[in-house]
């Protein structure tokens, strides 16, 4: 049998490169493994980990730059604690692979982001050591908080641990968590995993604040501030001065690093270099019976050990399979040349372009320039482009609040991550009608990164939302059309498009605004109508052009454009005779655009159409290749042929 | 004319009346009335707007304390500041009184949150000095940020200031916005409004930080810990000793409160008493042309000038009317004696009920404990209650993390509080399966607080979400049913009930699990089909009483139980032979429940059947009284009745 075969050359011929490459880590298919070591051997299974990191993301893809900064750390923790036991919470989850490599997941870590094959952020049901999933930011201290209470409640004795970025601090919900702990006085352990980088580099003043204290600035300017202060004093002043190394005593017994923290409530540790292993592992057995929350700094450098992504840790944050193919060949691969710009560039140019015209528009990124394509756009325009950091709530309200004042906000987030900031589009946006434009990148299944990333939510929970108009557009020029349509309505509109490159279609010169609420006719057609909402387009138009020609059968192809106002004229005007309606979606069907059409036929008493809604189940999507998971989910041209023919009784 | 006569009266009895009682107030239509006044005469304005609002609340009903807190500081903003320019952003609203009284709504006032009067929040269209409206905590900092903004890519020159309460600092957008106004350092003002008190006594380390400030604790104990390390180097230590009045100075000099603050980039000032006017508009003056962002700590008392709410100040908080007919009458009237008990205090109970058998059960709410009764349950079990402050985003989180230890959370939040934590639900609770229980208070309109804080939205954004179920009893009887239900559901379960008094129906001994995803048949009948979700199914059974006894029609009313998994077999078993379905929710119509009625006989393709779906509109409603409002939402038993009529064509 072939799997015997296969089995042998895993076994041997593969088992023993691997042996030869990483003598230590391949011996190591548990915690417990790593635990038999001594000491000293420590550094030498941080190369083996990071080593097999770069190797394996070369053919994989993934986030690297932020699990080469975590190496040492998860090896300390795996080293002192017993996470069998203990807990430990790794916020956003992309700083998790050494711990993945660690507890067992090793030989299924090529297939890592693969449809079948395991996460790129932690999940609970794929390893007993991941105590909590993860993908979106500043959760874990929370969710740790969750856990030390259980503990106690339920009389157990072990360690809780959380582990959080820099970057994901600056998310509110961590900070929430922070003042709930410093006051319950819980024991915990917060690990400050400070590379001064979340996915680009780090704003905001707590930020700056860390970055004193790990430069020595936060230690100089202070001392200089005591030092003046003691020298002016009359008498004494002059009789200190005379002794400077027992002023300098004074202030280093009086400086405390972290103060910050401490008057919250923690005791605090650091800064701590965190690529040296010995010191990591002495400071958490130190500190691993400490009593109350204690807060352990510790300085990473993101990319660690591969000298380009140390140089340029933005572009290395995540990459494309392939980045390393050879050792000289040290760019990352984003897209190729000939493909089509994706939505992210095209949306990013049309800023641009429409910004020159209008100087009230402003562009907000919770830090994700780069991602949104609102990088170039602040390069072009650096005092029109904010980003907030890891804060959408804040970013949302901030634009409602420019809003006010007469300014043109355009707020560019993620699908996925604007659910954050949910309370604050209908509070403080909808409510008050203001006029803000919100573009969500990454709309519809995002492939590899999985559940916690796929933006299939947002037509179903922003359609409820009084005031709120929303448009998807079927390629990369309506695209840019659509953006000019939303930032010349008077009101809160959100566009959404999906990740990834788009069509390849012309694209006119300029955006232009489009005609509000109103649907295209892609295809005229009498005997079905395949009614659609943004990407999902092309491939209802595929299943009309084989429908004519394989079966004969003439499918209009209506692209709405519009879910919300919904062109329910244009709908009834090109009603096929049939009276069939196949309405197909890249999201959720509960509340979604299917729902929306049987919704608004409903409100007319239009009783005699009959809607088939094709979309996303009540479930939640797994993580793999997008093509695979639009087959799944029954989302592409195929499931929609098959659904054609079955109806017009075909088959 | 009538008219002319109360006008006369007005003008004439009332106006005389008025101006003896209010000499200084009943001459201030706008600010720039208070302008005119000497700053000796602010003060009695003071007086005179504390005694206005007592009196008037007296007879309205409303948020009493934190307005009492804020009379001096309202009358020094717009004494120093001119606000048809400068910009002030009051977070959440009620502490916004004295700021309406002195708008020119003073006249205006006795229709406090009443249907057709003045809201008890900010609102723009109310005024031109509502900058920003708000009913939610801790969006203030980041609206006047957006301001700030505005202001300097216009070019403009004007003051901008957010006025937020202590509470209202835990929230977690507070310190997004506070964090990114420290780095980007705008001109901008943050007054701190610290009356060590949301609605119910702060928590969180925040709080302890700043009664530490407050107190001159963190005085003392800085001081000592510096005395301590002076004292202790030799040679220098006795020297200074002696001298113990110049170590005083050395301490002042070096020792800021606000240092926190400072860290984050903040120009501390304070801390103020609030109720001095003259000192707030001497430091508004001195700090107005500031270049960067001053936060400016203030002390005020909430329920100032009224002895019992000073004391008692959880309880004045909100007041309802005539909690002070007479002087002597001086307790709160919460609630009729002979009235039904609330939903809220039968949630209350069961929990206590529930608690008592089951060691796991949490209760965890964000601010509200009295609000949602969860106060009853921390006062039985102290140690299995959880506040964490105005914070739901880590609530949520918080419950999960439990949850992965098997404890069972119960989240008690307002549904319309619960979009904060929209995205904890669907990331951290939901994509996990985890175990938590969410006990929505609030679900349906709210009466007197108005858009901000109706529950109209919750079945629609939470039905969408994949491993989610949801509830709503028919009365009170049912929701401690439903609790025992959705504790005892391994999984996430939303149960929402509506404010205010429950039906006063009989009360079983013992909360008992109801059959899962099973509908209630309460009335049968051929006619017709009403089905309800919620407290809707009381105006439903009205309703088929009156077409029963005047028109002798046979409606059945299901009480459906489950939005989430909906029953679809019994309302399918009792479709009546008219095949017309009446579906009634007190929620948006767009995605609700109504919605999920159509998408299940659509995913069954059962075509023939006539849903008429009633619930809220594609707007947001007013304030007022409910009953006004289920009138003009055509949500109430009338509105079904004449729906039915005209379906059955009885009109």
């Amino acid at each position: 049998m072939s799997d015997t075969v296969l089995e042998f050359f895993e076994r041997n011929v593969f088992g023993d490169l691997e042996a030869q490459a990483f003598p230590l880590l391949h011996r190591i298919e548990s915690p417990r493994d790593l635990k038999r070591l001594s000491p000293d051997a420590l550094p030498k299974v941080a190369g083996e980990v990071r080593d097999y990191i770069i190797q394996t993301l070369s053919r994989t893809g993934g986030h690297l730059g932020s699990n080469l900064g975590t190496v040492e750390l998860a090896i300390a923790l795996h080293y002192v604690f017993d996470f069998t036991e203990d807990r430990v919470v790794w916020d956003v989850g992309h700083q998790a692979y050494p711990h993945k490599i660690l507890t067992g997941r090793r030989k299924r870590f090529d297939r890592l982001r693969q449809y079948g094959g395991i996460s790129g952020f932690l999940k609970r049901d794929e390893s007993e050591y991941d105590h909590f999933g993860a993908g979106h930011a500043s959760t874990s201290i929370s969710a740790a908080l969750g856990m030390a209470i259980a503990r106690d409640t339920l009389r157990e004795d072990h360690s809780v641990i959380a582990v959080i970025g820099d970057g994901a601090l600056t998310g509110g919900m961590a900070f929430e968590a922070l003042n709930q702990l410093g006051y319950l006085k819980r024991k915990m352990m917060v690990i400050l995993n400070d590379n001064d980088m979340s996915i680009s580099p780090n704003v905001g003043a707590m930020s700056g604040y860390l970055n004193q204290i790990i430069s020595g600035q936060f230690y100089t300017r202070t001392r200089e501030r005591i030092e003046k202060s003691i020298k002016a004093i009359p008498g004494i002043g002059s009789y200190v001065a005379k002794r400077a190394h027992q002023l300098e005593h004074i202030v280093k017994t009086m400086l405390v690093p972290g103060s910050l923290f401490q008057e919250l409530g923690y005791h605090y540790v650091g800064p701590i270099n965190g690529h040296h292993v010995d010191q990591l592992v002495k400071v958490f057995e130190q500190f691993k019976q400490a009593d109350g929350p204690v807060l352990v700094h510790v300085r990473t450098v993101k990319g660690k050990g591969l000298p380009q992504a140390e140089e340029k840790s933005e572009t290395y944050h995540g990459v494309g399979v392939g980045y390393l193919p050879k050792r000289e060949k040290s760019i990352a691969v984003k897209a190729k040349s000939a493909s089509p710009p994706s939505y992210t560039k095209v949306f990013s140019q049309t800023m641009i372009k429409l910004a020159a015209q209008d100087q009230r528009i402003i562009g907000i990124t919770a830090a994700m320039p780069s991602g949104t394509g609102l990088d170039a756009f602040a390069a072009t325009y650096p005092d029109r482009c904010y980003d907030v950091g890891i804060a959408e709530q804040h970013a949302v309200t901030l634009a409602a609040g420019m809003a006010t004042r007469g300014l043109k906000p355009v707020a560019a987030i993620y699908s996925t991550f604007l659910q954050r900031a949910y309370d604050q589009i209908i509070h403080d946006v909808c409510i008050q009608d203001l006029d803000v434009t919100f573009c969500l990148d990454r709309g519809g299944l995002v492939g590899a990164d999985g559940p916690t990333h796929h933006g299939t939510f947002d037509i179903a929970y922003l359609r409820l939302i009084p005031h709120m108009a929303l448009m998807a557009p079927k390629d990369e020029n309506e695209l840019q059309h659509m953006v000019a349509t939303a930032i010349d309505h008077n009101g809160p509109v959100a566009v959404r498009y999906p990740r990834g490159a788009g069509r390849g279609v012309a694209m006119d010169e300029m955006p232009k605004v489009l005609p509000w609420g109103k649907a295209e006719v892609v295809r005229k057609g009498s005997d079905l109508m395949l009614l659609g909402y943004g990407a999902v387009i092309h491939p209802l138009t595929q299943a009309a052009e084989i429908l004519d020609k394989e079966n004969g059968m003439d499918a209009c192809v209506i692209n709405a454009r519009f879910a919300k106002p919904l062109d329910l004229d244009t709908i009834i005007e090109e009603l096929p005779s049939s009276r069939l309606i196949i309405t197909l979606e890249d999201g959720c069907l509960a509340g979604g655009f299917g729902s929306a059409v049987m919704e608004a036929l409903n409100q007319r008493q239009i009783n005699d159409v009959s809607v088939h809604r094709m979309g996303i189940g009540d479930h939640f999507v797994t993580h793999g290749d997008n093509r695979i998971l639009h087959c799944n989910e029954e989302i592409d041209a195929e499931a929609v042929l098959r659904k054609a023919r079955s109806l017009l009784k075909l088959a």
